[in-house]
Order: structure tokens, then C-alpha cells, then sequence
């Protein structure tokens, strides 16, 4: 199981992630991750930013991290999908 | 025009924006700037990556930086985009 804290951004419409993070930050996390891989990218992006500007304004994006991971696509083959964590924090 | 160091993103392949930035680098610009906005985020953050697992290993994503521009989709109608800056560097 993941950590409360942490937000894994999928295939499912933006608004339900962004419901997910309000929510842990309404339930007293002062800090949530938003991890997505590949094309979800684009979605953790907007979550992070729809969150601040409509509904957690005092919310900061603190830091921004990018890497690469190897994932299996078969049996054999292997290919490179570029994955990102944004952290979001209310300052104290 | 933008200045040199700057690479906007759109929707040619991948490796098209890669070249850019591997050959901004090499004519001795130390730090080249990624910017995309909407679906085009995602191939940034592959340039960035891949520019620096496979062609200039010196360079690190220094920052990166997301916001959200409000563009015109027809005559009367504005919509919210996502957007982002990468700004790569290599270290002196």
C-alpha cells in the first residue's frame, strides 16, 4: 500500500485525482506526491495545477523531479517511459 | 524570434527536439531551455531526458517549472493549458 500522502495519476478523468489531492490535504496532510508515468504526465500537471488555483490556493508546487524507468512490455522486451513526482506543500 | 537557447516543443518526433537541444549545447550555449504546453509536455520531459541519458551526460535539469496559460480556441471561447519550462544546464 502506498503512503497516504502519495497520488498516483492514471487513466481516469482529471477531476477524480484532483478530488483525491484535495482531499488529502483537506484530512491534514500538509504535503501530497503526485506520481504519474508516461502520457499521464501531461494529467499530474494539470491536477497539480487545477488543485492550487481553484481549490487549495495557499498550496505551492515545491519541487518538480524527473527520471526515467525501465518497464517490461512482453516477456522479453523492455522500453524507457519517462515518470515524474510533483510535490505539492502548505507551507506552514 | 525566441532566443537561441530556447526549444519550444510541438509535434514533430521526439528525437527532432533532441537534436535541437544536443546541438544548442554543443555550439557552447551552457544552458538550453524546454518549454511545451498541454500534450507536448510529455515529449519535453522525454528531450530532457534522453538528451541527458544519451548524448550530453554533463547536463542536469536544473529547474522546471509549470503554469497555466489561457488560450484562445476560437472567436469568443478561451480555454486553460498547462504549461511547463525545463531549464537544463551544464555546470561549469
Amino acid at each position: 500500500m502506498p503512503p497516504d500522502n502519495v497520488v498516483f495519476i492514471g487513466k481516469k478523468p482529471t477531476m477524480n485525482y484532483v478530488l483525491a489531492v484535495v482531499t488529502q490535504f483537506n484530512s491534514g496532510n500538509r504535503t501530497v506526491n503526485i506520481k504519474a508515468r508516461g502520457k499521464a504526465i501531461v494529467r499530474a500537471v494539470d491536477v497539480a495545477l487545477i488543485t492550487q488555483r481553484r481549490f487549495i490556493e495557499d498550496a505551492v508546487i515545491e519541487d518538480i523531479k524527473v527520471w526515467t524507468e525501465e518497464v517490461a512490455i512482453g516477456d522479453d522486451e523492455r522500453t524507457n517511459v519517462s515518470s515524474m513526482e510533483i510535490v505539492m506543500t502548505i507551507p506552514e
